[in-house]
């Protein structure tokens, strides 16, 4: 391939695609001021390949690796690239002046897209010349072990940058989805939020333990929505398709939609008690080792879903 | 195992709960009083075995069918057992005529269950002599497939019958949890209805087409939880736990919740597009072949679930 990715940030979120351009293929420059960060990021690469090409989730490490440079100076990092990738800090003004950089040393056809979970386009391009080049591409973390990515178009984004950014993720193995209007929390976050509310609520009032929280969704709920999405699970689940199981459902559905006007139970003495139960069960010094266990877990899921895709759809 | 199991009702759920209870060692009646569904359940319990054995989920099928055995009369199918798992229809005035048959017939200490998703203990068992006995354990369609039991004691339902039905679903593989106290939906269908009403949202409101939002949560929300729940999800989504991630989030999942007091979308307008939509990609023909597509990735999800929890938590 002779396109050159420019990915701006070497923390956890930019290393991250470093590895997803790399391994598809694509030259990556990896871009940070901060020297020490960019230092470390080699090592972090390395180790990532490496639990991937165990897992069968990629090729020779030490090819991949060979496609990926290190830079200090954003204008020798974007020179020539078609795509950026932004993984700066979640603040608007840090980012608008991050944007005036890269519009100022990209080449005119170079896409500007940023891995903000929470600022719109709109927000941090909006006083760009060119504001239709740029474009929300967030990642779910890490994007190296789950492909999806929510494309957000901002109110001035051109519809050709949109579609080629979508074209771009499903060449490098991402799932892309395509966000049609600005909207605080975009997609995934929004379903992650309603359904976490929920479950902090009936945590709060004293319906469930933590821990049997977890395994509703768990052993109950995430299994089928781990190779198919809610909307197909409801298909299937109602003799006649899905305007069937709404007709069961959907007044349930309403009544407790109509209850969930009380309190958000996003305060700190629910986290607090919450926090007592987990830790009770993954002490605080747990959680790095249990990260590397989700990891591993990601890994071996994406094996199994991949085989599963191909064996069993007849 | 010298205890028999009682399966009152011969539908889809009755005959996965026989599955369950059979293939853990258990001896099952199955009772209906409906002569047709009765012979019916043979050949589908059969089907059901011989997919299972062929996925390495159970022993061989002539052992676990010989355990079944049919009745058409209440009295001789609950003679001795130490359970009933109650999988009627859906309906108040004739689940309570079906409790108090049950309650006639069944020895003094037989726990009464019934697989209700929406009829709580107090209301179908609250007119009996001894209530005490009597519980929901609501299963996730099929049992067979789905290990989440939700266990939900009534208002005068004994502490004993509870830890007697949790050490049972433990006993024959099964994941129950403890549900404290009588809720509409109980736990798993209000997460799934808060998660669906936020999708047919933003669905019905022109942010994502049907197959972005299943990709949404198949590549990515999904997939963590397939093996862990949604609180250890966060909790290991922040450097300092669960707490840290609330006050990185909560104010966005509050904001959010805020703006949800809008029409619940369940109205058949948005259905019937919603179906139009799905109908493209899989017509009315084409449900029953995908619905036996789900199950075997179910099927192989569990052989995966099991060997990868056995090999990487080191």
């Amino acid at each position: 391939m002779d396109e050159t990715i420019a990915v701006v940030g070497a923390g956890l979120i930019g290393r991250a695609w470093a590895v997803v351009f790399a391994r598809a293929g694509f030259a990556v420059r990896l871009q940070d001021t901060d020297a020490e960060a960019l230092a470390r990021s080699e090592a972090a690469v390395a180790e990532t390949l490496a639990d991937l090409e165990q897992a069968g989730l990629c090729g020779k490490p030490e090819r991949i690796l060979r496609l990926i440079t290190r830079h200090a100076e954003l204008e020798t990092a974007l020179e020539g690239v078609t795509y950026v990738q932004e993984c700066g800090p979640e603040d608007v003004g840090l980012k608008r002046r991050l944007f005036s950089a890269l519009e100022a040393a990209a080449s005119s056809d170079a896409i500007l897209a940023s891995s903000t979970s929470g600022i719109t386009a709109t927000d941090f391009a909006g006083h760009l010349d060119r504001p239709e080049r740029c474009l929300v591409a967030h990642p779910v973390n890490p994007p190296s072990l789950v492909p999806l990515v929510e494309v957000v178009p901002g109110a001035r984004t051109g519809s050709d940058c949109v579609a080629r950014t979508l074209a771009l993720m499903r060449r490098v193995g991402q799932v892309p989805i395509h966000v049609r209007k600005e909207i605080e929390g975009f997609v995934l976050n929004r379903l992650q939020g309603a359904l976490l509310t929920e479950a902090l609520r009936l945590y709060r009032d004293g319906y469930v333990s933590a821990e049997d929280l977890d395994r509703t969704v768990r052993d109950g709920l995430g299994r089928r929505w781990s190779f198919m999405g809610p909307f197909e699970t409801i298909d299937l689940n109602a003799p006649g398709g899905v305007v069937d199981y709404a007709r069961r459902y959907g007044p349930l559905y309403t009544a407790i939609d109509r209850q969930r006007h009380d309190t958000p139970p996003w305060q700190p003495e629910v986290l607090e008690r919450l926090a007592v139960e987990l830790r009770a069960v993954r002490p605080a010094g747990a959680l790095e080792k249990r990260r590397a266990w989700r990891d591993r877990r990601l890994m071996a899921l994406s094996v199994h879903l991949g085989d599963a895709a191909s064996e069993s759809e007849t």
